[in-house]
C-alpha cells in the first residue's frame, strides 16, 4: 500500500511540516508520492529523489509540477488540457495553520479527495486551544484552569503564578513563555500576540508528570501507541524542537503502573471520541497527585507520532480502512417543482 | 456596492438556497452577480436574468459558464488559457452543508476571496447542535434539555414527553420529529437517521415564546435588527418552508418589553462574541418564566433574515467594510537553514 503525504502550508510551522515530510519518507522508504502546498498555496508534486530541505528553503520547488485539487482528486495541466493523477490515499502532514485549522480538510472533502487526516469538525475543535477546553470539559476530561486574553481587551490575570503564556492557535512551542513575576506577564502576552490575536494563559506546574500516547480508530475499534514521558523541558529549543519533527527512532516506554495506562487510554478515548475518525493524534496529559490533565491534542502531531508505534506502517494501512465516508445527498428539485406547481395554479 | 451571491451546494438544503438567493435578487434589484454551486460541487456563473427556479430544476444551468475558485477569486477557462473574472464581494447563502458546516468558508479563505458569511470555527460550532450546546454553555447562555442519539448506540432516553427529535447537523425543519408517547420515538430517531447519523432529543414545550433576532457587527459595534415573534406552528410544512425562505416582506416587530429586547439583544451578543465577525446571523430564542434559553442559530439564514431589518442593503455594505482579516504569515525558511548550518558543522 501506497501513500501520498501533503506537507507545507501557509502557516507558522511550515518548515517543520517539511522536516516532517522528510522523516517519514525516510522511515517509510518506499513512499512515491509528496505534495508540497507553498505560503502562496499553489500545490506542486515532489519527485521523491528531491525531498531535502534545501529543494524548499532554496525554492528549487518552483520547477517542479504545479498541480490542483478538482473533484476526484488532484490534476496538472497538459498541452490539450489537464490530466488527473492517480495518486494513492492521501495524508495530511500539514501541521498548523491549513493542516490543523480545517482549511485543507475541508478543501479533499470538498473535492472528495480520500485522505488520512482530522477532519474538519476535529480540526476546529483541536486547533483553538480555548475550543480544546471546551471539548475537554464536554467529554468528561480534566484540564488546567486557564485565562484568555484578547488583543482589543486584556483582563486582570486572576491565576497564580508561575504561568505559562501560549498563543491560542499554534502548536510546537512558538510564541510560548514562562512567567514568574507579574513584570515579566505584559512582555508574555505581547509575544503570544505577534502569532495570534488571542492568548491562553494556564498555571505552570512544576514538577508534574507528561505522558504522552498517540493512537488511532480501526475497523476493530481503538488502537493505542505505547505511552512516553517525554524529556522534561522548561522550553524547547530549536534543536529539541527539530529532532521532534524529524524523530524516526522509536521511543522509549515510559515505566507506570498498568492502572495509570489504563486511566491515560480512557481519557485518550474520550478525546478521540467519533469526532478524530480517520486520524492519527497524539495527546499529552499531565499527571498530577492520580488525577490526568488533558494538556493538548495534536491532530497531525510531528512526523506523525511514528516513534510510538511498533509497526507504524500499519498503523497507517489499518486507519486507511476506516476513515468517515461522506454521505451521498441526490438532489431531485421536487421541492423547486412544488413551487412552479403551486405557482401554476 | 455591488454584490456576488453565492448559492446551492451540495446539501438537502440546495434547494432552499436557490430560493433565498432568488429572494435576494428580487429584494435588491440591482445585484449583478450569481455563482451556482451545484450537488456535483462545480460552481457556474449564473447571468442575472436567468435566476429563476425552472433553470435550476431543468438543470438548464449546465450549460451556464463554469468558473472555478483559484488564488485571489473565481476564474473560467478561455481559448487561451484563463482569465479571473471582476467579481464583487461574495456573499455565502449556501444553506445547510457546504455553506453552513465550514467547506465553503475554508474554501474562500483558502483561495484569499474575500466573502461575508461565517468563517470556519463559527460554521462547525454552529452547524453541529450538539456544539451548539457546548458553545451556549460557554458563553453563558442558556438553552433546553438535551440528550445525543448515536446510530450506532441508541441509548435509553429519560428526558420528559412530549420531546421533539432532530437531525444535529441540519436546519430547515428537515427530518424533524414531535414525540408525544414511547410507542413513536423509535420511529421520529429513525427518521432523523435519514439525515444524519446523529440526532439530538430535546423537550418539547408547548406554550413556550419563540423569539428571532438577527445581527451583525460593524466597525462601530454590534447592529441588531428588530425582534420577531415567528408565526407559532407546530412543524413547519411545504408552504411555510418556502415563505420562509422566499421572504422579503419586512416582518412585524414583537410587541415585548424593553427590558426583555434587552435580554434578548444580550444573549445574542454573547453569541455573536469574535466567533461570528463577518457574518449576519439570525438567533432564535425560547422564553419561559423570564428566562432565555437558546434554540438555533442560524449563521446563513434564510433569505439573509432581510426582513427583520429596516435597511438591508446597509447592513450588508456595513458588514462588509469589517470583515476580518487573514494574518499574513512570511515563512522565510530561516529554520530549515539553521538546520542545513547545524548539520554542514
Amino acid at each position: 500500500m501506497n501513500f501520498c503525504f501533503l506537507f507545507g502550508g501557509s502557516s507558522y510551522e511550515h518548515e517543520i511540516s517539511i522536516v516532517s515530510a522528510i522523516a517519514l519518507k525516510k522511515l517509510l522508504g518506499n513512499v512515491e508520492y509528496f505534495i508540497f502546498l507553498d505560503d502562496t498555496h499553489t500545490f506542486y508534486l515532489i519527485p521523491k529523489d528531491k525531498m531535502q530541505s534545501k529543494f524548499f528553503s532554496t525554492k528549487a520547488y518552483l520547477k517542479a509540477t504545479r498541480i490542483y485539487p478538482k473533484n476526484g482528486g488532484f490534476y496538472q495541466k497538459t498541452l490539450w488540457g489537464e490530466k488527473k493523477l492517480p495518486l494513492p490515499i492521501v495524508v495530511n502532514l500539514i501541521h498548523g495553520a491549513d493542516g490543523e485549522d480545517g482549511r485543507v480538510a475541508s478543501l479533499l472533502d470538498f473535492y472528495g479527495i480520500n485522505y488520512i487526516g482530522p477532519r474538519n469538525p476535529a480540526c476546529v475543535l483541536s486547533f483553538d486551544k480555548e475550543l480544546t477546553k471546551m471539548l475537554a470539559k464536554e467529554c468528561g476530561v480534566l484540564s488546567l484552569d486557564y485565562q484568555m486574553v484578547h488583543k482589543d481587551s486584556i483582563p486582570k490575570v486572576t491565576l497564580p503564578f508561575p504561568l505559562i503564556v501560549k498563543p491560542a492557535r499554534l502548536g510546537s512551542s512558538i510564541g510560548i513563555s514562562v512567567v514568574y513575576e507579574e513584570k515579566e506577564l505584559e512582555y508574555a502576552i505581547q509575544e503570544a500576540f505577534e502569532y495570534d490575536d488571542k492568548a491562553i494563559i494556564e498555571p505552570f506546574v512544576s514538577g508534574i508528570k507528561e505522558y504522552n500516547i498517540a493512537g488511532y480508530k480501526s475497523k476493530e475499534g481503538m488502537h493505542f501507541s505505547f505511552i512516553e514521558e517525554p524529556q522534561k523541558k522548561e522550553f524547547l529549543d530549536f534543536e529539541k524542537k527539530y529532532l521532534d519533527f524529524s524523530r524516526t527512532e522509536s521511543a522509549k516506554e515510559a515505566e507506570i503502573s498498568e492502572s495509570l495506562k489504563q486511566t491515560l487510554q480512557e481519557n485518550f478515548t474520550k478525546i478521540y471520541g467519533n469526532l478524530f475518525d480517520g486520524a492519527l493524534i497524539r495527546c499529552d496529559f499531565f499527571v498530577k497527585e492520580n488525577q490526568c490533565y488533558l494538556n493538548e491534542i495534536n491532530p497531525i502531531p510531528g512526523s506523525l507520532a511514528n516513534y510510538l508505534f511498533v509497526d507504524f506502517r500499519n498503523a497507517l494501512e489499518e486507519l486507511s480502512r476506516n476513515l468517515p465516508k461522506p454521505r451521498e445527498i441526490k438532489v431531485a428539485y421536487e421541492f423547486l417543482h412544488k413551487i412552479q406547481f403551486a405557482k401554476g395554479k
